[in-house]
């Protein structure tokens, strides 16, 4: 529980800006488009309204970042951003041509022979938006940040660590006091409310998932929270995380209800097992595929193979999901800094689920859980 | 204050579904696809967590809609939306070789002479999966609904106009009870923090925005809600709204604290003339840009028209951004049925701003305000 960290400032998202910028004419881009959400907010730490007007953040190696932005939002953009040079255009005038002033410049850096250019562009930025651009600038191609520069935010620095810990040490805390609450006889939907306000009290600003999947609910990954009355003798999947300081949290235990039966019991520790063997095999170098296949390899070799729908992990930062995946044929190598979940599970229809789920950063040698509250089965009342 | 409206059902689902995929053929396109949000909830009220794993109904004239969607999904899918059709892709599959799948049949229904086919898509799809989608179908063209279809979710139905006028009235009943606070010697966000109380108390099951922007911050039309202490003889925006039962609300008003000068009495006298001018163009086979001059006629008239700095208004329905919209250049008539805001207003830089926003609706013979509170500028403490 360490105290509120420094907020991050202008020269901190100039730098990234600038690292963003070089990593695309590394990669052969004439720039990257930004939109708001996490892209938006990590390069910039501004947060727009998300409306359907056009807020376009353009980095262009060896050029001044500039922000497309509605005029009736550009106060909020300068003092949220006073780093930014503004561009900003008026309701019933075209926002693609202000945007297209910026990327048709390629034309006149002495790029002879290039008509268009090629962008990267954030993974969520709007489709009506990008057809606008294709539209105003046929000659242009893009392609989404996630296939062009994955690892743009992939590698946390030591500013961002501190927050991915300090978030992960606060979902602990709650996980720690949620195993002091009743469970039999409410309702998901209370201990899910129950969880949230141990995330908040805990110091997360947003909660973003709080899944409380009993029984046969559990068999359901994506189960959030409903109506449905937790019973004496139910496997319970709690997988719970929000905002902290900016950063992600997200964690899952899967608690029992009483004692558990022997199957439940030989389930969660083949899990255990498996998650335990997806840490062990994060190290630099590994490529991201390794660490999938190692948790799967004990769950498929104990015959649970099938019920592990899902791929084991996605990367964590200013959200909850993005590069880089723990999924087969992702052959990307680990790199020390970056910071992921690593969360096998086993679902089996109709009956139960069991996942568990910790926040893992690669170190020099190896890696390192930002989770360590305790892994074995508990048994909640 | 009426009870809980009847939910829509699966068969109302349907009928808009059908609707869209036939406004899709009249309009030459040979489908829609849309993503999760406003258009997906519309069409089938099926809300799926929004991160980077497709989903994406794909609705054809003459064919049943059918859903892509990520396996572990699935089974919130079916639930939530029994009528359609899923096909479901695992992690580590290519979800853009599903979708292409529906969307390349174009080839086999007997339009020969076309490789490709042409789609609507959600305005808020992902930027990702467009460019997926165009890789691995380089013959489709693509058109945001907005542009292709931007009247398909205009033009509500009593079920849907019986649910945006208990939004508006609740709304209503908020500012009748905000006025009563004290605003003096308060920060923005303690009044905000009551406006939001006030719409939850008044059934919203979510609240989008509560702007509360006193003096100067006044002039900034999407300031939020700040730290600034309200003082006596500030001019203080209020604009809030949120979802009851599914629809939006967005109203605003502008209060004095004390007793207005002359010039404040006179801003708010010509803003609330320009509202007035504003519904009074409102009727069927209007353009939705006459609603938008006659506001703006009385502003510019009386002097202030370049304070006026934004477009008079935009639809609402289940989100509180979408057409039609209400600005120079847009030329479409209304029709009955739609449902929008007319929201003039002056911003004075440095001082203060005054706008005044009611929700209309377009009836058989004009227009009627779905807001019926005071719009004479309240005196508050």
């Amino acid at each position: 529980m360490t105290g509120t960290p420094e907020p991050f400032t202008a020269d901190d998202y100039t730098a990234r800006m600038r690292r963003a910028a070089r990593a695309a004419g590394d990669a052969g881009l004439d720039g990257v488009l930004i939109a708001p959400g996490p892209d938006l907010v990590w390069l910039t730490g501004y947060r727009p309204p998300e409306t359907e007007r056009l807020t376009l953040l353009v980095l262009r190696p060896g050029e001044d970042p500039a922000l497309v932005v509605p005029a009736l939002e550009a106060p909020d953009a300068a003092k949220a951003a006073p780093m930014l040079a503004l561009r900003d255009w008026t309701d019933g005038t075209d926002p693609y041509e202000t945007a297209a002033d910026l990327l048709g410049r390629a034309d006149r850096t002495g790029r002879t022979g290039r008509s268009g250019g090629r962008f990267g562009v954030s993974d969520n930025a709007w489709a009506m938006h990008l057809l606008g651009l294709q539209n105003r600038l046929p000659d242009t191609a893009y392609v989404s940040l996630t296939e062009a520069l994955p690892m743009l935010r992939a590698v946390k620095d030591a500013a961002e660590l501190q927050r991915l810990a300090a978030a992960g040490a606060a979902a602990d805390a709650a996980y720690e006091e949620i195993r002091e609450v009743r469970f039999a006889g409410r309702r998901e939907t209370e201990v899910a409310a129950d969880l949230a306000g141990l995330l908040r009290q805990f110091g997360h600003s947003q909660v973003d998932f709080t899944i409380v999947a009993s029984g046969p609910n559990g068999a359901n990954p994506h189960h959030e929270a409903g109506d449905r009355v937790i019973e004496r003798g139910d496997m319970v999947v709690l997988d719970f995380g929000g905002l902290k300081h900016g950063y992600g949290s997200d964690t899952s235990r899967t608690v029992h209800v009483g004692e558990p039966d022997a199957e439940e019991r030989r389930v969660h520790d083949i899990v255990r097992a498996a998650q335990e063997e997806g840490v062990r095999a994060v190290r630099p170098g590994a490529a991201c595929q390794d660490v999938d296949r190692a948790a799967r390899a004990v769950i498929t070799e104990a015959g649970y193979g099938e019920y592990f729908i899902h791929r084991t992990g996605h990367g964590i930062g200013v959200t909850t999901h993005e590069p880089p995946y723990m999924v087969e044929g992702e052959e990307r190598p680990l790199v020390p800094g970056m910071c992921f979940s690593v969360e096998p599970g086993v679902y089996l229809p109709g009956r139960f689920g069991v996942r568990i789920e910790d926040i893992v950063t690669v170190t020099e040698d190896g890696g390192r859980r930002l989770n360590t509250s305790e892994r074995e089965m508990a048994i909640v009342e």
